[in-house]
């Protein structure tokens, strides 16, 4: 059975003439004769207003009945989306995910796959049925509506697609593609015809919010090829898939920031061994995130611990951080929530020494102060002043040569 | 195990403020110590948004695809009530039709329930929660959800009392209980403490739109009392029950109109036996019902069969009407839609031989001309010109001398 799995996110489906334009691209794939299942977000703003309603009650909604709300979203959208392609006179029908058993732990809120059973798509699927699935959404061991967290209708797609054996896995929404800098900034930035997992991953996770790292982890894992395009035309987007090493001849495919951090210095804790061991593992039982981490050592023993976490840890963090730094005996606590991360990414990057070096002469002789490095095998990170960001993506974006990127030399 | 089932329609839920409400009074019962089950409606206009989406679909929405979006109105309200619920304090959960398992037939938008598996509920109410249900959807059995249609909500209610074996059966909404006559028409109109099953079918198909027909008679098949009452304030309803032949002591209980009935005219069809089984069985074929039917055979043997049906049908039907006349050799079709059917109803109505006399008298009186006339042992109606309708509905009640009814008067 040769199945095609296509998601369209919100804003794709946000008005009555978006989900009769989505209608119709499913179609044109139908007509190909292919099987076709689509997965389907709720309506642009609609989870936004169902949040508004629930805030007029409680400001701690119990995660089960929260659940249980925005569960309605998809649903009136995987609804809409069958009703318009019968319209158009195409057989289709619409599974809720407690309908087509998508299998989830009972983290409300943010519930993990377990299982899919693939038995009702299928066999809606050999009636010559467009099945279209509510995304983000599954059924636990109770039969309780479970949500998948942010970016939960990716991960329905990919999970659906390994479930289903798709020949493929296509994702849209209002973006065409991966680029190397977010065009809205870099207006020469370039579109990749192809990106790995792994840089696609650094993307997702700092904040390109063009695809969730989770489905990004799912694909990966199951070796599953995404495409991603836009689903207001029909140019070509990015294809993420797995890239063996002698592939990697790119070295940096794409500029990213990220202006959701919060640095916080923990000043003049006495240097004791273990010190921060206890501090990050005291953070960690209160769920408390830690991206980047510096420590200076000073001359009379008393260390300063720096961190970054984004600004939701730190709103629900905050008391803690406090009370652990004192239990440590740290003199004080500072936070700056004037700063962003500027990321380079690219799967070559760690056979490519000159990289980095190039990273901070440019960012340097453009005068932008450094606060704090990170690296990993395909990214470098740089903590700098949220002012500068942007100046500083135009500055790597051309230092790195990006917007005359051929196809030559991405990789494939 | 004591549980009183509990019914707040849409308008009890409209808004955050009006959820609040109804929280307040579900658990002032709680705290009394019984099991609360509570059944609501979609909030207030929600379901009209979600129709006016569909619209701009399509003109004839799929019937599963249409239940599909319908049902999530429900689910928007019951997971708002419960968290409005814990909000106060007490424990709650919320079920969809599905998650109760209330299980229907296929007949989408006007399902019936085949039986209710209160297993989940129970548990729920041992675990001391109150459970807060979905009204008007169910499950049939391929897990689809499907709507009970109009006054859904009324019946879900009912069948669940019947289910739970509820000791009461609650139902509030935006009336304060079954009066004499429209409130809204007749000031003066009396609260009538207890009512008749039978009587109350009469007023709810004749247009009280306070109870849904279904359940009524779903209620009376079960001997299950309904309590009418308001949720805005705690003034004394009615009670719906069973009543004994020797309590009928009152002759009127009520004066109703209904403005949503055309009067349709075949004229000069041939006279020929059996041909109005031919003209209504074929009407019955299209799912137009019929309420009055009047037939007068003329000198020449040419019969005019005129009879009434509501608005809906008749923009249903129309097509079909003429062309089923035609084809029983009728000369033509006139319809007339400014009429309106004027009934009294009362339980002891069969023995009492002047109250018919009565009621045509004075509408004759009056100057109002009757069209059309049918009776049933517990009612009494008249085709009026619907000008003349509110005249007649105050004309009627001053004559049964329903303003002043003691509560000795009432059926008991």
């Amino acid at each position: 059975m040769d199945i095609v799995v296509q998601k369209y996110g919100g804003s794709s489906v946000a008005t009555i003439d978006r989900i009769k334009n989505v209608a119709r691209r499913v179609i044109k794939e139908y007509k190909k004769g292919k099987n076709v299942v689509v997965v389907v977000s709720a309506m642009g703003n609609s989870t936004d207003e169902l949040i508004k309603l629930m805030s007029g009650i409680t400001k701690r909604p119990n995660p089960r009945e929260a659940d249980m709300l925005l569960t309605t979203g998809e649903q009136v959208s995987i609804a809409l989306l069958s009703m318009a392609i019968m319209e158009e006179g195409y057989p289709s029908i619409s599974l809720t995910g407690s309908q087509v058993k998508i299998r989830t732990n009972n983290i409300h809120n943010s519930a993990k796959i377990t299982g899919i059973d693939n038995s009702r798509i299928v066999s809606e699927l050999k009636n010559r049925k467009i099945v279209v699935v509510a995304g983000f959404q599954g059924v636990n061991s109770k039969d309780d509506f479970t949500t998948l967290g942010r970016g939960g209708s990716d991960t329905t797609t990919v999970a659906l697609s390994v479930a289903l054996k798709a020949s493929r896995c296509e994702i849209y929404s209002d973006v065409e593609g991966i680029y190397t800098a977010d065009p809205r900034l870099i207006p020469d930035a370039s579109k990749l015809d192809f990106i790995s997992y792994e840089e696609m991953l650094e993307l997702a996770n700092l904040g390109a919010k063009v695809l969730h790292p989770r489905a990004v982890e799912l694909a990966k894992i199951y070796n599953i090829k995404l495409y991603i395009a836009s689903s207001f035309n029909y140019k070509s987007g990015t294809i993420v898939k797995g890239v063996d090493e002698l592939e990697m001849k790119l070295n940096v495919s794409g500029v990213t920031c990220d202006n959701n951090e919060v640095k916080i210095t923990v000043q003049k804790v006495p240097d004791k061994p273990g010190i921060e061991g206890k501090l990050f593992s005291k953070l960690a039982e209160k769920h408390i995130n830690i991206d980047m981490i510096i420590q200076n050592l000073q001359y009379n023993s008393l260390n300063d611990i720096t961190f970054t976490i984004n600004k939701e840890n730190f709103v629900k963090g905050k008391k803690s951080i406090n009370s652990i730094a004192k239990e440590l005996g740290a003199k004080s606590v500072e936070s700056d929530k004037n700063v962003a991360k500027i990321s380079i990414v690219g799967a070559g990057m760690i056979s490519s020494p000159g990289i980095a070096a190039k990273m901070f002469s440019s960012l340097g002789a453009a005068g932008i102060n450094i606060q704090m490095i990170t690296t990993s095998d395909i990214k470098i990170s740089c903590l700098i002043k949220e002012a500068e960001v942007d100046k500083a993506v135009k500055i790597l974006h051309r230092a790195f040569d990006l917007s005359n990127m051929s196809q030559d030399e991405q990789v494939k």
